[in-house]
């Protein structure tokens, strides 16, 4: 029986899980009940890998003093103490990679999971309930945490399949961004134009390809880079996913401005910021048309430099908060990868030599 | 002439006004040229009233020792330093109400603007190009200034002509928050759910009447309030602004999941987040429907937080920064209360008796 008596309401979100403190949801929970069984609503599995987020694992690696078998204890003491791997210096996570053991009856018409599917999560270790048996190897150089667990999935908590075709760590990669190609795809419309801000990252590439795509000939695809001389940028080019290239810091918004009348003469219909630094957001919505969109992606946004900055230059655009998640997100971007050779081997290049 | 020769590249958003640094817009600037002359691309006003920000004027009444001759003073030497009006302790500007003198050549076209109009400007003093001839007096309890000077308005400015059927501090408290009810009046559909939160405030309450009359008959407007006993929680619930109320604190979400089967069974198409505390993002994101929208307003979002929180539980939807433009904005704003006369009474009471 894998549904306890006591679980009387099941919730979808997982709060049937939370221990302490009452009222509270996984994620902003001290303690989950980490039972290593699967509810009605939810979706055990065996964990191989533990993914942890850059900060956290950069922090416990500096407390442990770079010993992988300290580091290892002190994981087995978070997950022990909290039922979950969630750092409480910086509040954050990671992912983790497993196998589907077993799926709850409430989930059993699901067509996109099996039990034996090897998976990624893709909610975050705080808020997910890990029960661990043992660590058996911690890579310092990467935060891949090889373990012996099992974790649960709660209905509302998504995923996905790990595919045969690509190596895990490039896999890994872009399903870390899977919602900028997915969310590019469903807002550009055919002879759209559309600029990517930080276009030769990992998410500005797979925007433009999606961008490129989607706009078709009529279209165009502007990226706004700080140097036309990385790999990514000279790809973007050499392979025609952008028509134009600007070179400049999105954090001077009058530089930007000063290069929009030869490369963005009509503006555009789609702006899409993919940066990794604060203060772009003037020069993103100095890029939009009126009644245009700005998507902002990165997670260096600040939501009101964003709304005074527009109210500032009175600009009518639609702002967009990047949401993480979006149906069918991670077969979007894995197929991206797919269907564009050049950005596959760029990907394979950069991320596989890790494995 | 009052188009100077050296003006070769005049700017919409002014940067031919910055003074220092170089390459700064007017608002990032330290110190922005005040020379009263209209170019031909701007708008000379004849300022009667400053309306300091709050955090500003609470910021320099402190350091004057509530002094309203000192306060007037800080503001002189401020202004005559700067070019602006622009709070170096807080960052905050305010707003000027004033009558125009002078429309440039380039904007002569403009059909919602003459000369003798009076207007409110609604971009920051920040950005605004201000010259003081003197400050003849202090309100401390208001943070209004009155004051004789000049100030320029861009051409990517924002300004509202004062309406002469409504006192002055009830259009002003109108078009402190004119995006919200703008952008309502646009999203919501006929036969749409709207769900507000915040409702029984400022915004929260223009957003609801907009809500109602979009929505029509067929639709269904759902308020949530910290406290149903709230004169604004009384006149949503009496005038049918609102089909049912929450009474929860947003920033608990699992409360406010719990009201959710019974007061929005089939969740919201828009959510309008109107509240001025933070933490109620992931409430905010639970009461929309898959693909509905939600619309943060409220200055206390996070970005991170929307962001995450959407992801953390798998919510595709679409999640918007509240824009406080919109085209159009303040006639739909100060609209909303002339044609909704409860709410006009209610926003008489609270700002009408300070005048």
């Amino acid at each position: 029986m894998s549904v306890p008596a006591v679980a009387a309401v099941l919730c979808p979100l997982g709060s049937h899980r939370v221990v302490e403190p009452a009222g509270a949801l996984p994620q902003t929970a001290w303690k989950v009940d980490n039972t290593p069984h699967a509810r009605a609503n939810e979706i055990l599995c065996a964990v191989e890998t533990l993914n942890i987020d850059s900060a956290s694992f950069k922090q416990i690696t500096e407390a442990c003093g770079d010993d992988p078998r300290a580091i290892g204890a002190h994981i087995m003491a978070t997950v022990h103490e909290r039922g979950k791997q969630h750092n409480a210096v910086t509040g954050s996570g990671g992912m983790f990679i497993g196998r589907v053991l077993e799926i709850g009856a409430v989930l059993a018409a699901r067509d996109d999971i099996a039990v034996g599917d090897r998976l990624a999560s893709l909610v975050s270790l705080t808020l997910t309930p890990l029960f661990l048996d043992a660590v058996d190897d911690v890579d310092v150089a990467t935060g891949q945490v090889r373990v012996r667990g099992k974790a649960i999935l709660f209905e509302s908590g998504i995923y996905a399949r790990l595919p045969d075709d690509l190596p895990i760590e490039v896999a890994l990669a872009v399903l870390d961004v899977a919602g900028a190609p997915a969310q590019v795809r469903r807002l550009t419309k055919p002879g759209a134009t559309v600029c990517v801000i930080g276009a030769d990252g990992k998410s500005g590439l797979l925007s433009c390809a999606q961008a490129r795509e989607r706009a078709g000939a009529g279209g165009r695809v502007v990226g706004i880079v700080p140097d036309a001389s990385t790999p990514g940028a000279r790809l973007l080019v050499e392979h025609g996913y952008v028509d134009d290239l600007i070179v400049a810091d999105a954090r001077n918004a009058l530089a930007v401005l000063e290069r929009l009348p030869a490369a963005l003469p009509a503006l555009a219909d789609l702006v899409v910021s993919c940066v990794n630094v604060g203060g772009t957001e003037v020069a993103s919505i100095l890029c939009c048309k009126d009644h245009g969109t700005v998507y902002f992606f990165s997670m260096a946004t600040s939501f009101t430099a964003a709304a005074l900055g527009a109210e500032g230059i009175g600009k009518d655009v639609n702002m967009m908060v990047g949401n993480g998640y979006a149906k069918g997100h991670a077969v979007v971007a894995l197929q991206t990868l797919r269907d564009h050779p050049a950005i596959n081997d760029y990907f394979t290049a950069r991320y596989a030599v890790r494995g």
